[in-house]
């Protein structure tokens, strides 16, 4: 039911080989089924600050079990959860964060991208991916 | 690749001329390649809660590698990072703060400055990067 | 003057096959030389509390400069350190942090290991240190 | 009644003299009769968390009037303070923080020093106050 190392390390292997694809420098972070880190690394030369971000993107896609993106579009001002980002010492809602599923569809924990735009960030994180299944 | 003391000190030196000639009274902190603190003076009568915002400047300019208020045009509501402030134990991402570079383009350090409006913030921000180079 | 990702990589992948020759579970984490995360894993079936404990004995070693357990003998009531732990956020300052050099002996970050005895901690830490050098 | 940044970068001057005089590499920190922080410096190569332990030195000699390393002793175990560390987000009650006084006697502010063993710290605290009076 839970994330291996040796899976998330696939999936990091996965996302770094797509982050170098773009041209870019990431944070690649990973946390299990109960939201808690399992792998982390940042890429020579990515930004310090992303650090922090990818995990607490991985953390958040697996506290609501969706993509991080679609919980800031809930978020934004005069919608439902708006400032839901004050909670759990810190979400971030844009994309790059993805739960990862297992061939039976059940999460298994979830991936965190940052250190590019946010497109990009969701590109590799969905690259991380194809790791599983 | 690190910013030394005596150049911390240099560019604080430029930034309370600057302000001092603009008739305002700020914060500056100074902080190196890791995001680590330098050096900081708070001028005289300058605010209080400024002391803690230059230092989050300088420490946010370093963590993404640009000026801080690049990174508040995409934080707003409906842009691609919003409420990216929550990371980190706290980001400012209004003018300010930006990257410190020594002559060869590589970053080693980040001075922020906070105590007038964010332009001025910024000028004076601008002023303590003259003493490198 | 820093630790590369893949540096630390090779430190992590020696310390998990210590640990794994010792059989034990250890989280692994290494910051670089301005105490910044690089690298991170949890080996499977680790102590979930020991993630955030290994990377704050690996700030705690870089910090310092010296192995954690050098300043939990510091910090012991009635010695000179007492409650050190208090600072940063947060020391762990018993052993299994050690500060990571490279062959000229300038530190370039630092390995933190938890998920055992804190003899077994340090063990580990030491075998990761054999990567580089 | 307040410390001026002026007097506040005399007194680091003057124990930055005293830290190269005793070959110690420290950082300082100042803070006003509100405990708010004026002025700090890190010399080159001096210890990355000594930092804010240098500025919590400085708080804790402000907050209670006294020389840090007088709370230490009555926060030790089973003694009248015990474990005051947990307040103000954090003290520091060992010796290197000390109150500084004008020439009437009354406190305008603290020196806080960290960076060696807590004897030197606490003897380049003092040189600091020679610049006052």
């Amino acid at each position: 039911m839970n994330i291996t190392l040796k899976q998330a390390q696939n999936v990091i292997e996965k996302a770094v080989a797509k982050a170098v694809a773009i041209e870019t420098k990431m944070n690649i972070s990973v946390v299990d089924s109960g939201a808690n880190p399992v792998a982390f690394v940042r890429m020579d030369g990515a930004w310090l600050g992303s650090a922090d971000i990818a995990l607490k993107k991985a953390k958040t896609a697996r506290f609501f079990d969706m993509p991080t993106g679609e919980i800031g579009k809930l978020s934004q001002p005069g919608n439902p959860l708006f400032n839901i980002e004050h909670s759990n010492e810190g979400l971030i809602s844009f994309p790059g964060g993805i739960p990862i599923k297992d061939n039976t569809g059940t999460i298994i924990g979830a991936i965190g991208v940052s250190g590019s735009s946010v497109e990009n960030d969701h590109i590799v994180a969905e690259a991380g991916l194809e790791a599983i299944s």
